[in-house]
């Protein structure tokens, strides 16, 4: 008979699996595919469409659709293949419902988090070099991808119009003209898109985000609505500053302050939901920055 | 100036897609996909897990997670490999989540659907073509996927204990002896279970259930809802039949049959599902059947 608490005896332990290795039983495609589909299905998401919320023109299953087209992009983006190409592959891909833009922002984010993660350095410094590598080709089919849908973009300044994304494919001289690279892009963009941003900020918000996910306790779904929440208290949202104003986008933040501080009742989180959603206001940059985060975290090993 | 009424100022369309001509813009394995994410989002969906309702050890995410792992098996379904091969896959990549079986048996109606749809003959007779030309190897792989996730079963006959799959791998052996081909393990169970049925029926509620959701208006996920209803009121579910008895079975199709006459009020399908819910009697194989029915619907080109 053997003594369990004998060290010798446990040299063959019969679980293989070390419970303090993170990991995942999925790919990285498949995680970011994932992570797309649980960011739609967290709820409540004050503004955006979740299990419970939906627009007559922009609904549930469009984002499902959506996610299942994407996947194939997200898998070239984790195979040696180019950002911009990933990315332009997998608009397309989700382009393949009447909803429109349902991911554009998240993908932004997750071509590049998967790629870093297939390099297996998915970190604020792996994911830097990531973006920092591109070029003007991957800019080029950043500029495609608007070709396949219509995307709510705020506008250039003059400086810069020739570069304006609505112009789609017809921008693409330009680039080259001015020997631009997505990265460079992206600077262009940081200070009023809060995707961009994260390309030039090292995606530091969507790293504490999956800091977040993980530190919070209970089902994926609820620690989505509340990792959510936070962010929007955090930051005023760019996408609805693009939308509306950037007094509206400090109104929303203000109200989910609020509502974390405990100020109003605890129906109010629903509430807050239900009147964004009649007020057509769609805090759609921190959804984009949900979904980077669910990813990261689904790759550390967080499970479902 | 042209005459848009001539004709022979038509002869190039500026639309290339004859409207007539029923398409889809996904592939199968990613209709496959989608069929099973519509499924879960179906609502409401009596006794089954959907948008609004979820048991505590098997809830949404389980299902999104469980449609991520399965499109690679769905993948190989496509391609021109063995349908028990792909489909063992697939149920290896739906159980890399805590909810256990989420999609066994849409799977198991998928993977022979999807091949059909490859071989560009997703007919009655073209399934039935796939499932007739199953082998030894194929049983053999179904067997395997027991392996991989519990499932709840019928008892089998006295005369079939060997070939319990339950007993998973061991089983193997004893297929191999009566040379009992995938198609053959369906047939010995098609009187219980409603999923080996439509292997033995050239999949006529599948495809039934498909022309009901062409047939319904409005958005898919009503059209979903509608149409498993009518299914549930069609037939006893032999998963319920499984897990509890066969009266709780018929009582739940007539309840179906009497919510659909309109003999309750409108709320009463609601209510049915909350009552269900609670009572943890879940018509799985109408579930199963729905899937298989969107994704011939989704394959004909029903748009999302």
């Amino acid at each position: 008979m053997t003594d369990p608490s004998d060290p010798a005896d446990q040299s063959e332990p019969s679980d293989p699996i070390d419970p303090d290795t993170p990991g995942t039983p999925r790919t990285s495609a498949e995680n970011a595919q994932l992570a797309l589909l649980l960011e739609v299905a967290g709820t409540p998401k004050p503004g955006n469409v979740d299990r419970k919320r939906e627009y007559a023109d922009l609904r549930f299953e469009h984002f499902l659709a959506g996610a299942v087209g994407a996947r194939e992009g997200l898998t070239i983006a984790t195979a040696d293949e180019p950002v911009g190409e990933a990315f332009e592959h997998a608009i397309e891909g989700m382009a393949t419902q009447r909803g429109g833009n349902t991911h554009f922002g998240a993908l932004l984010l997750l071509c590049p988090l998967a790629r870093a993660a297939a390099a297996e350095d998915l970190t604020p410094g792996g994911t830097a070099a990531v973006v920092a590598s591109t070029t003007v080709e991957d800019a080029a089919a950043f500029y495609r991808a608007f070709e396949h849908v219509d995307v709510a973009v705020a506008e250039p300044p003059d400086a810069i119009d020739s570069l304006d994304v609505r112009r789609g494919e017809a921008a693409i001289p330009a680039l080259c003209e001015r020997d631009l690279t997505l990265f460079d892009v992206m600077e262009l963009s940081a200070e009023r898109d809060g995707v961009a941003r994260e390309w030039v900020s090292r995606f530091e918000r969507s790293f504490r985000l999956a800091d977040r996910l993980a530190a919070l306790d209970g089902p994926v779904i609820e620690r989505t609505s509340q990792a959510y929440l936070e962010a929007l208290a955090a930051e005023p949202d760019t996408f609805v500053a693009i939308n509306h104003d950037g007094e509206t986008a400090r109104e929303v933040t203000d109200r989910a302050g609020a509502v974390l501080a405990g100020e109003e009742d605890s129906g109010e989180v629903e509430r807050f939901a239900d009147e964004l959603i009649e007020r057509e206001i769609n805090p759609g940059t921190t959804a984009d920055v949900t979904a980077g985060g669910l990813f990261i975290a689904l790759e550390r090993g967080l499970e479902i």
